[in-house]
């Protein structure tokens, strides 16, 4: 499959995700609005925290999917912005608590908000912008909305968890992983686009076609992630290299090269992953390992799958510029690891 | 004001919770069996984790006063069965991070969550939790309920942060401190006991009621906690007795005994508690200095001030066996520091 060519004959381009912020940008600038107010409190710890947070900003591609999703679906009011602000703010929560979990110390280029004010702060700000989050969803009053999000939150936690236990273990198969990955990062690209079908009062089969397309879209994207975290590219985006295999983290880059792996391989991998025990040279020797059983490049394979089919699920979608952009997003997706 | 002593010529009896937890006691079977339910998940370590916590039980004061709230109103239905759980859920997911933020390791005289199993999953449970209250209020429908439940969620977590800012300042006074117990404490019993005159639909001057009730029982049983943190009979609680003088944390009686303090004094609490410079004999002298300005006494005599108000809140409700439990909870909330 050529995922830098467009399924269903619109035009061939370079892939990019300028289409999506272009479709979205005056939305967006609202939804930042929103957020910006949410997040403020009398208590200045917090705003001070969470706009370190949020201004750093990233992709905001989870509010643009919601955003473009209720535009792909005719959508012609603006509910949709604070509802992408609630899905943007259950994201950075979680980014929150998951810089907490994973001792990490960059975010998108940034020193994470752990390093600079301490794991407790982020802790406790990460609940405000989730309670923030509930609130937002309770003012726009759907009840099918409040239960798609609160049920992703409960999954996401439930994945968050299960990445906690498979981490350090080198027996972690192909299937745990993607089980895990299913729950903490695509359940909320799913809850994303589904609720742009929601509040435009779609049919069923509209909701579940853009479930398909966020909960594919962000398996792909996990996976690209996984596959940066051992690139050279990854320095460009603002991250670490190294930072899954520091702790020890079992992607499927790794579950591929463990399996195919001879018995000195296992014992490496064992030693730097499930014990931890690592010496200078050692990320080095893992990434060569990742490149010579093809690990890399088979998890990219894998991407491109998961990418087919989120374009796909579009296929019930009237063709045009919402469409376009949003099977540009995935091309984007997985070319960012090029 | 004899607490022992209730309003309005119910009888006399010695302060307990037997009488709320009498009428409680099969509802409150029910609440067990739903947050049970409701912890579960195929990742075993939810479970586990979260049942350690739930298990180790407490009391179960918020979710019998919303169960009490209910009945208070005459309800006649099942609904707070499940809203009890969500309250009960939120407080519980408010434990765990609660004990991560303040390297606990003991929480009702068991081994903190964070110390058996890392602050790690103490987090991620959390947020599960928090997000299956989330799933309970949706299911039982009430934007109403969701609205009050998630509004106190934003502000118990605004509370802990400005707990945390208060932390190890001794200039906190006691307004600052008032604040954080309100937000951080009180809330969550205001809306507790708010949420059963809603899911009875009984007017608007009963809920407020019902939320005065809660919100100044939750004060004054913060303060009695406060106390009870430098009080021998802290043992007995299965809590250990100055951890909040180790943490350095500004609660009213030090509040008071700093400012009733000399200068030598102020340089004792400034090195102890701002400085977090302690040896061993510190806790003994803070105890010494705590009651030779009467700290202790002074913020039991604010407790019950607030127990008053408590009480006094019932008046609109018909006298009766829910009106009597509720006022004695009151009293014996209070009563446990003796």
């Amino acid at each position: 499959m050529g995922v830098a060519v467009s399924v269903e004959g619109e035009t061939e381009r370079k892939p990019s995700l300028e289409p999506l912020v272009g479709l979205v940008a005056e939305d967006l600038k609202a939804v930042n609005q929103v957020i910006i107010e949410r997040m403020d409190s009398p208590v200045a710890l917090i705003p001070q925290l969470a706009s370190h947070v949020v201004a750093a900003g990233g992709k905001r591609l989870r509010p643009m999917l919601t955003l473009a999703s209720a535009r792909l679906c005719g959508y012609p009011g603006r509910r949709h912005i604070g509802l992408a602000a609630c899905v943007e703010c259950i994201h950075t929560a979680t980014l929150l608590h998951d810089d907490v979990v994973d001792d990490s110390e960059l975010r998108r280029g940034l020193a994470s908000a752990n390093v600079v004010w301490g794991n407790k702060p982020s802790v406790l700000v990460g609940d405000f912008l989730f309670s923030r989050a509930f609130e937002l969803m309770v003012e726009d009053g759907s009840l099918r909305i409040l239960a798609i999000l609160s049920r992703a939150s409960s999954i996401i936690a439930e994945g968050e968890v299960s990445q906690l236990v498979t981490t350090n273990d080198t027996e972690t198969t192909e299937a745990d992983y993607l089980a895990v990955i299913r729950a903490k990062t695509a359940e909320l690209f799913a809850a994303a686009c589904r609720i742009g079908a929601v509040v435009a009062d779609r049919p069923q089969h509209e909701e579940a076609a853009l479930d398909s397309y966020g909960r594919n879209l962000g398996i792909a994207f996990q996976l690209i992630d996984d596959v940066l975290d051992y690139s050279a590219k990854q320095a460009t985006l603002g991250k670490t290299v190294g930072d899954d295999f520091r702790e020890g983290k079992i992607t499927l880059p790794i579950v591929l090269a463990f399996s195919r792996g001879d018995g000195a391989e296992k014992a490496f991998w064992r030693r730097t992953l499930e014990d931890l025990e690592q010496e200078p040279d050692d990320l080095a020797r893992a990434i060569a390992l990742l490149e010579a059983h093809g690990a890399l490049a088979a998890t990219l394979e894998r991407a491109r799958l998961y990418g087919g089919k989120a374009i796909a699920a579009l296929e019930p979608f009237r063709p045009g510029a919402e469409r376009a952009a949003l099977i540009d997003a995935v091309d984007f997706c997985i070319e960012r690891a090029y």
